[in-house]
């Protein structure tokens, strides 16, 4: 068994996702997952809770990767730049070597109720907080709830096109593409 | 025992949504309410075909007010109208004498995740019906999919705020204040 080695944080997602595709979520225990790395259950441990959170670690990340660039802006931003702007920072958490990853952890999700309500809930959570962020910048209601919809649907759209089969743009092309397309049908050319 | 009569269904909703509330959902079997209404489990089954039923009646309904304003359009209405007209047609399905109504059951939903999984689906099937009868109509991708996602969120906050405590506007004003609040929410991009 080895002891403590860079890297080994990423090799245990890389092994428990292999075996939650060929065998099942559910088939699949911690002491498989840390054998098949070479580590020890323990070791496991000292880098995830639980089992799940192989799929849904670094949460706190992602929240701030949406609140800090919002909390960081200028006072007079608007707040659609400031949607714009969550959203740019967001591409950078999703760069093209962590497309297969994320291919491969959806289809654990999609395949497991339990996991598709965890991945919403995790929307769900991103939403208050932005909403929060919002209403702390002195934006009003109904418009900071409105923005914080707003980001997190354009970007669930944009996550989704993004690991669509055969797609091979980056991130934030896929994200102004969205971000475009709102501008459009909400403010038709005339 | 009573036997058919006008009526019948909607007290047995009115009978079913007191007892959820105070006995609990799981704890309330359909042999009680139909007890409570007067009338045979027989009579409850020819209403509902089970105990959820009595709380999500009607979904052809609902999603027919959304997609039918949609589908009988002129050609030439813009997408962003389209929205507008569905959410017009869905506050003609929440009068005020629906809102106390859809407040009870609403605190019924959210204290049951089975069931709040289930509303969610109900949203979900709309976002999917509605992207659908917009590609039909010819509004090409990714403009479908934002409006049908647009939609859905606006009714989905008009709704909530208009079930929230102290709410007394009409459906239809909150919709129009949360168009308006997303028409100024969003701007091209400088």
């Amino acid at each position: 068994m080895a002891r403590w080695q860079p890297g080994t944080r990423e090799r245990l997602q890389a092994v428990a996702l292999q075996l939650f595709a060929s065998e099942g979520y559910d088939g699949t225990t911690v002491a498989r997952i840390a054998a098949e790395a070479d580590v020890t259950e323990r070791t496991f441990f000292r880098h995830f809770a639980d089992k799940r959170e192989v799929l849904f670690a670094g949460q706190d990340d992602f929240l701030a990767m949406f609140v800090d660039p919002i909390a960081a802006a200028p006072a007079d931003t608007a707040p659609f730049d400031l949607v714009g702007r969550a959203l740019d920072a967001a591409a950078g958490f999703f760069p093209e070597d962590r497309r297969s990853w994320s291919r491969a952890r959806q289809g654990i999700i999609d395949a497991n109720a339990a996991l598709g309500e965890r991945e919403l809930g995790k929307l769900a959570t991103l939403k208050a907080r932005l909403g929060e962020v919002m209403r702390e910048r002195g934006v009003p209601e109904p418009a900071a709830t409105m923005a914080a919809e707003t980001a997190v649907t354009l970007f669930h759209l944009s996550f989704a096109q993004w690991i669509a089969p055969g797609e091979e743009r980056p991130f934030d092309a896929i994200v102004h593409e969205r971000l475009d397309a709102l501008t459009a049908l909400v403010h038709p050319a005339r």
